[in-house]
């Protein structure tokens, strides 16, 4: 089942990082708009819809980010899928597309996170696992531990993995971390849950990020001729319930995820030429590589650590500085992947562009739901 | 622009109501979900993906309710245009079928409101309008006063909306209220917010509803055949930016939804044999069904006093109770208005039947933004 791709017709972000209360939600998601929309070269008018993902936004923040753009009036659609909320505003829209609905859309991810968030995300009331304290950073911290023991792999070589991302981001103007780090901070910052320390956790962020997807109509539309982005195909699975005591890392859910991924866009994992990963935590990059199965089983920390999946490595991943360096405003998150994946696949990334790259994978992994291994997984294949 | 049709092949609630806190709200959703899958004749290894809508449920709550049915794994998106969530959910779902990325899925509408809003919904910290007194009962109430000086309507012919829903439900099992009341008892009740009291105003509820949407190949899936009422089409507007002193009964916001109704469908306001019309507020339903076109331009209070829109009459509206009697947890009312058309359309609604029902359309508003005439406004059109 492939449905037809959607053209990226311009990608906007603002800047990640820490706001202050005036920088509003409203604010930073119509930056973005328009940023994007004058990347596309669209007027508001040429825009027949809105697809704004977000997850502590408050109801109808779409709608108050229509109104702040100037496109109220429009057809608006919040979509909640936590960490993966952006990326499914964009399988929406491409859906939408696809089927006819709409020629125009404007795709926005957006968070507020310093306003909302006091202290970090605090787990749902009814969650079993948090209750007995195995929150986020806690569970990431035993993957960790088992991914050595299983695999001989050192703490140097995971922490291997923020040190790359941060070298990435210096090269992108978006991004809330712009300085290198060093083996030694990774290794000696204040832990967080042993053996992971602050480094290897993404931080706290706000920030908006947006792309005008468009169908071949919408293209001629907007006056647009040259090869645009697609996007070929958007994956959603859900974490599945696990029986029994199986592998921490085993990743299923990664796995069906990337087989809807190449399922839907046609695209083979061989021919993956970088890849915007969902790397909450150093590890989860790690596993989560393997579980696509775009890194061998057992060596993902191995590879950050040679260099493999640095920029000119392999198959390079995050060349954005992902969610450790560029920031992870949650709902923002997954559409700020997709603005990365467009201005590779353009050419256009500067200093942390990968070379000739035609074909590019992102990933977002959203919550966790008792007893499964997984809440929302999303994969968007995109192709210049 | 018109797209396939969903045939609805099953549908189910849970009795909206108020539930204790072991009640959750996987739990009913769970229940609504089984109820319409059972109604389909569709077991779980058919069901290709999940929609849901909610408000309050928290992050990926729809992937908890699919972990607690027994539907893990599938791709789940969650939907929030508050009080138009589930028709939200309906309309996602309803495209995803055109595009042919599914062929049976399941739509939920679902709210724990009794849990999670302690005294009723709260506004916006950042909502002007709230901030000097205009909640929403105030703005309905204002609604109710310039309705009367306008048009000449009196406060009984505004209470008469209550009774006749009232009369509705007890004719629906799955309604939180099920014994009439007296035009006394409405005006005789607790001011809330003057000329409207208590029975004015829709309840806080617990509850949810489901459908099972396929296309043609998902029919046949499900072993299919006879007729099965068709979604023809799911309009989706937002509130537009209002400047100047302009009509406060004008409902722009309305007629631009109907608009989007008829373009979707290819229906006509004349075939519209029954209205499923989102009455938070008795004098809601009246404004909104002239704002549609449905009813004469200052005459819908009158039509209601004089039987028009009760069951038997001109245009019945809200056979199943409504928002004021069935009840209303937010992300479940557009999911529960498509279980009523449903059942009216294969003509088994019982005592609340509404003879040869041929056409009928469904209409949620969620929310308000603050200069707009509204948040999100979906209308669903149906045939058997």
């Amino acid at each position: 089942m492939s449905l037809a791709p959607a053209h990226v017709a311009g990608a906007g972000m603002v800047r990640f990082g820490k706001y202050p209360a005036d920088v509003t939600l409203e604010r930073m998601a119509a930056g973005a708009a328009r940023a994007a929309l004058a990347d596309a070269g669209a007027d508001l008018g040429q825009v027949d819809g809105l697809y704004v993902g977000h997850v502590f936004g408050g109801p109808v923040a779409g709608q108050r980010v229509a109104a702040q753009v100037g496109l109220d009036g429009r057809p608006v659609s919040n979509h909640e899928n936590y960490c993966a909320s952006g990326a499914t505003a964009v399988r929406e829209a491409w859906v939408a597309l696809a089927a006819g609905l709409h020629d125009v859309v404007l795709v926005i991810g957006v968070e507020k996170m310093t306003d909302r968030i006091s202290g970090g995300v605090r787990p749902d009331p009814g969650d079993l696992d948090a209750a007995v304290g195995y929150v986020m950073a806690a569970g990431h911290a035993m993957s960790a531990r088992r991914y050595m023991a299983d695999h001989g792999a050192t703490r140097e070589q995971i922490a291997a993995v923020a040190v790359k991302n941060h070298a990435h981001s210096v090269h992108n103007p978006f991004a809330q971390y712009r300085k290198p780090i060093s083996l030694e901070q990774v290794l000696g910052a204040r832990q967080i849950a042993e053996p992971l320390g602050l480094l290897d956790c993404s931080p706290i962020s706000d920030g908006a990020a947006a792309v005008v997807l468009c169908s071949p109509a919408g293209l001629r539309r907007l006056g647009l001729s040259g090869p645009v982005p697609r996007v070929l195909g958007v994956g959603l699975v859900s974490g599945a319930v696990q029986t029994g005591l199986g592998d921490l890392n085993a990743e299923d859910v990664s796995r069906r995820a990337g087989e809807e991924a190449w399922k839907l866009s046609g695209v083979g994992p061989d021919e993956i030429d970088l890849v915007e990963m969902h790397d909450c935590f150093t590890i989860a990059e790690v596993v989560r590589m393997e579980g696509l199965g775009l890194v061998p089983h057992g060596r993902g920390a191995a590879w950050a650590a040679d260099g493999h999946t640095a920029l000119g490595g392999r198959l390079p991943v995050n060349p954005s500085g992902g969610l450790l360096s560029r920031g992870h405003p949650v709902g923002a998150t997954g559409a700020a992947q997709v603005c990365e994946l467009t201005w590779q696949l353009r050419g256009t990334a500067g200093g942390r562009q990968v070379d000739g790259a035609r074909t590019a994978l992102a990933y977002c992994k959203g919550g966790t739901v008792n007893g499964t291994d997984g809440g929302s997984v999303t994969t968007v294949v995109m192709a210049r």
